[in-house]
């Protein structure tokens, strides 16, 4: 039987992976979004496992988490993802996270590139397995959060902090994981901040990989209750400062 | 029906958890052991669900892992935890890690201890709803690799590096999560030593809480191919190193 175009995994808000105010981080919401978009992919034939056999992998481009609500520890959630669109070179991938019994908690958007493995370019989306993605485009389901739009920020801000980056950095895929920009990004706020402002929602923007040994920079402009970071990476062989990560982050004083 | 001794937990190696060889990250497989021993303890009536309740909580005090495989990733794995012991002050936690159908992949043993949460001192485990923990001792179920013994280290090695902690280095518990420091001391080591090198067993020692701000200092001393690790923290307020964690890592050359 042909799965359905939604498909809905089910999560816990393991407690160790809560903050100190027990409400799920959302780099490890993240990396659950990512996990759905796996599963959802490999179920319906185009997903990583395929894919990594005919030397091709999909490479997220924008991940915009919006979220009235996070899961607290111990809670399970449910994430559904569904294929919004698929073009030659890009294809969105929309998110749901909702409560266990179903209740809205917020949303996801993101763009997704297909690249060749060997070449690291991009290839021809719908030249996979005869357009099979295109089988599984859901227009219906409403995903009532806005598209990430291009995220201007200024040439001359402050560098706030430098990070290298080591080997549990990296993922299956050989650079630096995606949820790890997240994660590097929230800690450039300290608890007590979070204590009184809750993030209502991130974008980012992935511009270029990055690898072990490389340091990674963070650049922070404010803007009212929006903070716009900008990461690039140095290298010891390059001194040229590359652009790899942009991110948005939306809080809410509370 | 009352549960039995020991409890078994389905994981699974998520893709992003997982390195550049495609094998589960240590810390990952950390965090899924203590995850058990939480779902186990909780569902038992002794977890810290109950104990948050009277201001008291689990702390981890040391924490073996010792694999002959890694799952991989996408792979489902088992790990089953019982309580070996329980005194007044200390009780022993074991794991046996496996594979879907049931293959043993390593074992685990741990030694917990409880605490007031607002004093942060020791208190009697056995008082603990008359002792409920007793009723599940399992000592026939084996659990085939060595005690941790204490590691001894020189006084005089190598400052190897020193790693800021931020939001998300904490827990649920307030203090730095037990996992990140098995994290840091892996990224000790970089993807060629890994290439070529399988930790075999890994023994952690908790020694003192370390909290969001604090430095934290790694010092290595080498011994053929075991590695031992003492990491102190500093803070802006203290100059004076504390001991927090002290870890002996095997590898074996591959």
């Amino acid at each position: 039987m042909k799965l359905g175009k939604i498909g809905e995994y089910e999560f816990v808000a393991e407690p160790f992976h809560c903050d100190f105010s027990h409400q799920l981080m959302l780099g490890h919401l993240g990396n659950s979004m990512l996990n759905a978009a796996d599963y959802h992919s490999n179920d319906r034939g185009y997903g990583m496992e395929y894919l990594n056999t005919v030397h091709r992998t999909w490479v997220l481009s924008r991940l915009a988490i919006e979220m009235e609500r996070m899961p607290k520890a111990y809670d399970k959630f449910k994430i559904a993802t569904w294929v919004e669109s698929a073009m030659k070179y890009f294809t969105s991938r929309n998110f749901a996270v909702m409560s266990a019994d179903g209740r809205p908690l917020g949303y996801g958007r993101s763009i997704w590139a297909m690249i060749d493995t060997d070449t690291r370019q991009p290839v021809d989306i719908l030249a996979v397995r005869d357009g099979l993605i295109s089988e599984y485009i859901e227009t219906d389901q409403p995903c009532p959060i806005c598209k990430s739009s291009r995220v201007k920020i200024d040439d001359d801000v402050e560098l706030v902090r430098s990070v290298s980056t080591y080997y549990s950095d990296v993922d299956v895929n050989g650079h630096v994981n995606s949820v790890k920009y997240i994660e590097h990004v929230l800690d450039l706020f300290d608890i007590d901040f979070y204590k009184t402002h809750r993030l209502k929602r991130m974008d980012v923007a992935y511009v270029a990989e990055s690898h072990q040994g490389d340091l990674l920079n963070f650049y922070v402009q404010q803007m009212g209750d929006t903070h716009i970071i900008r990461i690039t990476k140095s290298s010891c062989s390059k001194t040229e400062e590359v652009e790899v990560v942009r991110v948005s982050m939306d809080f809410i004083k509370e």
